[in-house]
């Protein structure tokens, strides 16, 4: 099974592509989407869709592990904004039919590194360990992409 | 000019498409794209994104006026949900070189109304007169979008 792990972001957007066999999972591709700063939102989008949707016909995922949204008062003007994002992810899942997982990060966090909070650096390295990959050739947002991916195996296996 | 006017939802987006020749504007299409509630995000989205790209192939516009998102305290969640909405939207400006331009509420009213803060009703009336249709034949959302296209035919001659 193939699984696509997305953390996204109109700035940087995480992509990692994991093949899992039922016990053991082995890492095919990870990277990091960043349109420019400076880019009108419909190119941000676009580049978003364009990029990850070169990742979804070389790879053919079967499902698709999104991070979650939440809302906070804090973060509003960035839910707006995030959801755009999320709006041409969740379309490449339609187009392409591929099955759409929405995972929290609590429930990833206690699948991956165990009950209790870890930091993103943390999860980096959990995510080499698994992998059996230098973790420092991992950008944070690969990292947590790839997190989302491994934490659907975990969650597919133990039911948790 | 063929201007497509969008208000943009994930249960109704309403559109329109109206052609202005620099003093009057005629009515080419209007509808709401309208995805069953029942449906899963994606192919919310989805729809959204293939029943409007249909309108924009067929139609050509070469401006697309989309309602400017607002984030309210008591709109937390809708503007996440909707900002989904919107992401597709955007990306169909990006992908057919279309001129995204985003337009507030009130900035259109005047533009539309005159000054002062009309109901949508008042709005579908306006539109009718404006198109020299019958307002009854439009659903509100659908007037609304027209209004957002008829406000920039506004806007850019007056530079309001």
């Amino acid at each position: 099974m193939r699984i696509l792990g997305v953390d996204p972001g109109l700035q940087a957007t995480g992509y990692g592509v994991i093949e899992f066999n039922g016990s053991t999972a082995k890492l095919l591709e990870a990277g990091t989407i960043k349109p420019k700063k400076t880019d009108l939102i419909q190119n941000k989008v676009h580049a978003i869709h364009k990029n990850l949707e070169e990742i979804i016909l070389e790879y053919r995922p079967e499902v698709m592990v999104l991070e979650k949204i939440y809302t906070h008062h804090q973060y509003l003007t960035t839910a707006g904004i995030l959801g755009h994002a999320r709006g041409v992810i969740c379309l490449l899942c339609a187009q392409h039919g591929i099955k759409l997982v929405e995972q929290s990060v609590t429930r990833l966090r206690k699948a991956v590194l165990g009950k209790g909070r870890g930091s993103k650096f943390q999860m980096q390295g959990m995510v080499a360990h698994a992998l059996k990959i230098d973790g420092n050739k991992l950008t944070l947002d690969a990292s947590d992409a790839l997190a989302l991916a491994l934490g659907y195996t975990q969650i597919s296996t133990r039911q948790l």
